[in-house]
């Protein structure tokens, strides 16, 4: 038992690995930190997540999406030799196709109309959570700053892409009953689209990462967009599946679904004996300033007259729409039949526009 | 009951807010939106927190703190107006100091190592989450890709830090006993500093935020400071405290601490009673290309040879290490005593290293 102590193996990492080294190497990062490993996507693939949960995650992804050819439009600007150009601006029309209707971000926006949404809502991105916005905005200037070799290496997740595709397109058929194989499109393309890509980049990074310290940046780009992938999982189950805190202003469930939808939430026509509430995010509050009552709601502010008020006043999750028109019609010494048709109608506006559910 | 549907106030977002109004509205979005509100600060101030997530905020913090006067410069870069970069030059002095051993960041290296961090692990930033990353240089690149006034506008989050920073001190020198005065001096400047700054931005942006639209981007520029600052809490809230879960390579309880709080921590000296076991992150592997054993750490790689890995094969979290030399004595059939000395040794050699405690 004479064990010499292990020491950092330094003089590795300073020697030049051949091809097929560090091609194993990069495969090893991804074999480590690839976000199909990350419990979000265990869970999406297996399907115990929700509907809203996945809908999160479709929301969220699609901003990826989006900003996708904008990082390799970001890549294509640092390329002097017109050979590389050619190939890599594909990438480019692989994502936004030839004609409105038709690429990558379009297929994604049919997977998130797919799950509930109004393709508008997802456009806007106004519900991503902020996590998303800064690590695809990390992605987007990290190929800007970094050299092109470190740039073209933080693509090559798409190297691992095919098998968290395959693995996710038959769990999330077999798992969920709203998930259609038209709705999962997007990854029929990718499945002949990251192998090609991945093709090429490595075979860029062999030739190119001529020297042990750029083999290392080139392994540390790919870490780093192994990272950009993690952390949109992280901020995702963070939010949506444990703690569940969703951060002020993003995507709450309800918000931004077509009409059906959100009347199968449970929003729909309120009746006399259901207890209305105000939804999450939505609260009534006096603007000093302005000496007005309003009704505060993501993105919108509503004022409200005096009968609004006195209405809205009553609603605290547990009085149904008589009760409330119980109590006025005794305030105001009025029918109370009378009362409940025009509280009925100016809750059901309300509800029309969200800021108020059953 | 004649209540007239409220109607989004378009019209009022379009109108010209008054120098106070533009203000309150300021200050209405630090109400609903700093990150004084967040759990973690709550968890932090009452003295909810342990040791070692106290640590992971602090070690993460730095990150920010570090970058503070880089976001300063790149803000100094944009003004051509020589009086406005008089006053802001001063950020960076505050921050840098004038001396090695004076200045902000100094005194931020001071509060983590005033928690148990080596100075060089803390500056190296490489056990911070990926989310710090991303948010700070989120933060970083605003200022420089925004128009001037919303990069002052971004940095008025100091209009409300006195506040957090009296309940902080406050809270986390009553509840944390291995937390003092000196250590959290970083605090005492800012409570002079971040008033004076806060005082001149808004001054700008009221004098400079001259159209309905520039007092929107002022107060969008404000909300999106609010969410640097709260992604970076959601990040530590998951990694740390629910669910707890620690992205790959971040720091993980332990690491980067000075040996004094190691050893209290239960990773010193391992006796022949002890139960060894290995770090979270540390992995007995063999590397299938160089046919050979290896102990994966974070940023480590150890080779093993057959003894260690004789050894290591039998540390399951349950033998102790007299168990580990009976089994090896049986199996070579040798004099267990003779090889516990040896194992020890080998042990304690890796629990130096820190690959392994007990």
């Amino acid at each position: 038992m004479t064990a010499p102590f292990p020491t950092p193996k330094t003089e590795d990492a300073q020697r030049l690995l051949g091809p097929d080294e560090i091609e194993a190497a990069l495969r090893d990062i991804g074999a480590r930190r690839y976000h199909n490993l990350h419990p979000f996507h265990r869970l999406l693939h297996d399907g115990k997540l929700n509907k809203d949960q996945v809908r999160a995650w479709a929301l969220n992804r699609y901003y990826y999406q989006a900003m996708i050819p904008v990082k390799d439009a970001a890549v294509l600007a640092r390329m002097e030799d017109a050979s590389l150009r050619r190939v890599w601006r594909q990438r480019i029309v692989d994502h936004d196709g030839d004609a409105p209707g038709d690429g990558g971000i379009e297929r994604w926006l049919k997977l998130a109309e797919g799950v509930g949404f109004e393709r508008a809502y997802v456009e806007s991105t106004q519900g991503i959570l902020s996590a998303t916005r800064f690590s695809v905005d990390a992605y987007v200037h990290f190929v800007k700053e970094r050299s092109l070799l470190e740039a073209i290496a933080s693509s090559l997740t798409e190297m691992f892409s095919p098998t968290i595709i395959s693995e996710r397109v038959a769990g999330m058929l077999k798992n969920y009953d709203f998930i259609t194989k038209d709705t999962l499109a997007y990854f029929d393309k990718r499945l002949t689209q990251a192998p090609r890509d991945a093709e090429f980049a490595i075979d860029y990074v062999k030739q190119h990462a001529t020297t042990p310290e750029l083999q290392r940046k080139a392994m540390a780009a790919l870490t780093f967009k192994c990272n950009v992938l993690w952390t949109q999982l992280d901020a995702l189950y963070f939010a949506y599946v444990a703690p569940g805190m969703i951060p002020p202003d993003a995507w709450t469930p309800g918000t931004g679904l077509v009409p059906e939808v959100t009347q199968a939430a449970g929003t729909g026509t309120i009746g006399a004996t259901d207890v209305p509430r105000l939804p999450r995010g939505v609260r009534l509050r006096h603007d000093e300033v302005r000496g007005q009552h309003v009704l505060l709601a993501p993105e919108r502010t509503f004022d409200l007259d005096g009968n609004a008020v006195a209405v809205l006043s009553l609603v605290d999750g547990t009085r149904t729409v008589r009760d409330i028109a119980g109590v006025l019609a005794e305030t105001y010494a009025a029918d109370r039949a009378v009362i409940e048709v025009d509280v009925l109608a100016m809750l059901n506006d309300l509800a029309t526009k969200r800021v108020l559910e059953r």
